[in-house]
């Protein structure tokens, strides 16, 4: 019996591990690991007595600058970094002028400066530029400003004090890049991966659609099964491509990507890409509405619509695997000449069909819809 | 001369308020406000007697806490009394194992108790739901968790420590409330007309689609100068609303606003008006491209098409006037009764211009483009 529930936790674990995003899990085990490292500035004896309570600063630093992309660690790093050094700056200068005023004189400078220092950064937080960039650096500025003059008011040995606390501060954030660095997880890849993988939902949906279309042509059954779930996600990746792009911006060289790598490009792409999804999806509004032609008409139609969709998705694909692997899109005129065979074949297929100047109707139609 | 420089100095700076957003300059304030109170406790000296060195946690809690809706400042505060009671109790658990392990046993048991709790819990900070919600909470409970344990093995008095950090973070959580419910900045206020809003902008880029296309007619002139920033703002804002909807679940009861309050359907709301948009804009797409009909054509269902948008535009901004002043939207049946009148004339037009069954090719038309 014990036996058996031994294999069911197996089981159960092996489950969940099945369930476990791999990259999760690294960047969880990376965090641990860094905990343990800088935890060892209060467990071993010689290094406690050098750094002392201080200590606690580098465990901090660790746990809060920590994050998932290696290029949000570099940016939160160096942004606490530059916020301490000038807050820790600004605010000695004011706790100096507030120790040569007098007692109350001083607790005026003191209540004016946190107050003037905390209306304007708190300010500058909330426009986007500043927000998108250094919005943690701002934090931490009027953080180690206010602690160092509210209490330099008591502490005498402030700069011994502010000189201990950033060296902890920098150990924290070195243990930080050294355990970020080891299976880094790169914002750039991510955002280079996730622009290729937007070509193939985009071309996933065109085929769904038309061959959704077609099918209820045949079954004259009406099912709304066509699956723009792919669709809707690049509708809706505009905030997370262009936080990628920001943390993408302060990584180092690495891999397949070079210093000035055009980000910006990457965003112009997702935009355009989110347009034809938009597209794509009121096209499908458009296969759902209740006014439909007649499924002859329909099937007149099948060969050169599904000709089209196929060599729609398949030049998407292409695009999105050039980026992929950063190649040169080598089908690119071929396609493009065979669209253009195609639409004509459309448009003579329908003039046809129907004797009177089609062009000028579809057009009108197009609009009306 | 110096007045003249005076004069624009004070020119200058009206340039500038003029440019302030009163919102965030109200905030601002505030949090400069809440610093001032919180500095007092170093300032006077009854009260630093009192609280001594761990004042500084107090301050701290009020710049990481204060955030710009009272929504979000209560789910931060929230969450980092939990994630500190939770942390600090935990780790005081496991401080005492250590400290009964003797000495390489309990740096033993700090160690892997850091390295399974700190993997644990980052992990569960990247599950989308925990994300969403306790992501910070998670982090204090890491952040105290590691500095009760580590910090355990040296101090003795850890309980009393952990009593005063609490206390100090209580009291500057306490200042933040305070504070934050001076002038509230409500999250729901905020998805409330925003979404309004979203109806309006819709209305007007309607209209500016439509005014565009016979424009386009009359002159022969094609100028794209369709304005759909509207459009792709309310496209883009699906993050914007689920994080302005998840502040708006902390906020207590206010105003118009009661507590159980249908966020969700805000949400959906949303979600329709994105696709209404992502419509628009593959209409532009329509209206901008190449292939047109002829000028006579497009004279002829001029009066029934602007008649169409308008009523379209007049529907949305009912819609988002009714939800703004959170009333029954007075016109709904009337105005939909209007708009199938009209349809059916523009199909009839339509009919009446060309013999043909024309119906079935109009949805024909519009599945080709």
């Amino acid at each position: 019996k014990t036996k058996l529930s031994f294999i069911d936790i197996v089981s159960f674990l092996k489950e969940i591990i099945a369930k476990l995003d791999i990259k999760k899990v690294i960047h969880s085990v990376k965090v641990g690991i860094a905990l343990v490292l800088v935890s060892l500035l209060y467990l071993l004896d010689p290094l406690f007595q050098k750094v002392g309570q201080n200590a606690m600063w580098a465990i901090i630093t660790v746990i809060v600058v920590f994050e998932f992309f290696t290029g949000a660690t570099l940016r939160k790093g160096i942004n606490r970094a530059i916020g301490t050094v000038l807050g820790g700056g600004l605010g000695c200068l004011a706790a100096t002028l507030a120790d040569e005023s007098g007692e109350i004189g001083g607790a005026l400078v003191v209540g004016i400066s946190v107050i003037i220092i905390g209306v304007g950064a708190t300010y500058s937080r909330l426009i986007p530029s500043v927000k998108n960039k250094y919005d943690y650096g701002v934090m931490i500025f009027i953080l180690t400003f206010s602690l160092v003059v509210v209490s330099g008011v008591r502490a005498d040995k402030i700069m011994k004090l502010a000189g201990e606390r950033l060296s902890n501060i920098g150990m924290g954030f070195a243990v930080c890049i050294f355990t970020s660095f080891i299976y880094p997880i790169w914002a750039g890849d991510e955002l280079h991966f996730s622009t290729a993988t937007k070509f193939d939902k985009l071309a996933t949906s065109i085929q769904g659609c038309i061959e959704e279309y077609f099918v209820i042509a045949n079954d004259k059954e009406k099912k709304a099964t066509i699956d723009i779930s792919g669709c809707k996600s690049v509708m809706h990746s505009k905030s997370s491509d262009e936080s990628l792009a920001n943390f993408a911006k302060w990584e180092p060289w690495h891999g397949k990507f070079g210093f000035f790598y055009p980000w910006e490009k990457y965003l112009n792409i997702g935009e355009v890409l989110r347009e034809l999804a938009a597209m794509i999806i009121s096209f499908r509004g458009c296969i759902q509405s209740v006014r439909q032609s007649s499924p002859t008409e329909r099937d007149n139609i099948r060969e050169p619509c599904e000709k089209i969709g196929l060599s729609l998705a398949t030049i998407l694909m292409e695009l999105g695997d050039s980026i992929r692997d950063m190649k040169r899109c080598r089908a690119k005129s071929l396609i493009t000449q065979c669209m253009r065979e195609e639409l004509s074949l459309l448009v003579n297929l329908d003039n046809n069909n129907n004797s009177t100047d089609h062009e000028s109707t579809l057009g009108l139609a197009s609009f009306i819809f």
